[in-house]
């Protein structure tokens, strides 16, 4: 790998795997895809520019044709808007193709889509520091990162037993982000912030 | 004061002072209302009910009839839902009310709205710790707040020279949250945080 890489893999346990839900109503029409457009708000937008050294991967689980995952590449990005409304927009970009495997289809610059399965994402991640955020795991201020995490974090369902099963079957450590039951994107939010202050924003990070 | 209270006190330089923005796109007719929201959210939203300990004052200086300050009470809200387009619906029903000075009046539950500009809101909280978040401040980190923290931010416009000044003058000291800029809601996530570390969550913060 080239470059520093902070990935974030988000799973939607009934957000909708088709362009068909409505935009005034997000919260309401794609199984609550709304927490999943937050936490993109919360990896990738600065308050001048885009963090190209993120990628995440947002694992859709809910009907009519799972799985979907969406994979935004900072690097690659392109006019990431910090309100729900246009990335909702651009998902349904992403959900409009129809995508037969692994291979991935781009529907607009640095997102694109397949129907990998949380299995197979880890898969495509291994051999770099995997980390399940759950509550009671080590408090991230302790944490020292390596150079390239993978963070695993749930939606407002958490996580199934089989999911921690097959994280903690690849390695994860478990960490915290405090004392309190925090929404997915606050916890990507101090989640970026410790790694900002820790292995620090690589030079690139700020580019617009 | 019976209970801890956390305050934010949160300037909107362009937000619209009239309810007539469209909820079908927020950023680009009310004056980057959204920023706002998205504030609301970080301060309030936990993953099993509202902050009860937290108040907000959203200061909106735009068009047409400047200023109205929006204040949220964790401890009298109901219904506020994480995403941006209910919140904008309660702010539609707050702009609509017509204040006439420093009177509060009650759009729905935990939500008034009134005429008072930021010398009168930081009047009203005297005497309690005022912080200025701001880039090159002291790291959040390394600052031990008091019970009763005041935490005045900026949209994306940051502060006038006016705004700085008058917050000086009141005693603020000035913090940062880490090496990058964020935007206001990305700080208050890492601020609810870090007096969810240091203070500590009070008893009834998580009440439903």
């Amino acid at each position: 790998m080239a470059r520093p890489v902070r990935t974030f893999v988000v799973i939607g346990h009934r957000a909708v795997t088709a362009p068909n839900f409505s935009l005034d109503d997000v919260p309401g029409t794609s199984g609550r895809l709304d927490v999943l457009l937050r936490c993109v708000a919360a990896a990738f937008v600065l308050s001048h520019g885009i963090r190209r050294d993120t990628e995440a991967y947002l694992i859709l689980l809910g009907p009519p044709d799972p799985p979907r995952t969406v994979w935004i590449q900072g690097e690659r990005l392109r006019h990431l808007n910090p309100d729900e409304r246009t990335t909702a927009a651009l998902f349904k970009k992403a959900l409009a193709l129809q995508p037969s495997g692994t291979a991935w289809l781009q529907s607009t610059p640095g997102i694109a889509v397949n129907k990998m399965k949380l299995d197979q994402v880890l898969e495509r991640l291994k051999g770099r520091d995997l980390v399940l955020l759950e509550e009671g795991g080590q408090d991230v201020q302790l944490w020292k990162p390596g150079p390239n995490p993978v963070f695993v974090v749930g939606d407002d369902k958490g996580f199934t037993d089989h999911e921690i099963a097959a994280v903690r079957k690849a390695g994860a450590q478990q960490v915290s982000v405090g004392p309190l039951a925090l929404h997915a994107d606050h916890c990507i939010t101090l989640l970026q912030n410790h790694l900002d202050r820790t292995v620090g924003p690589s030079p690139f990070s700020m580019a617009p």
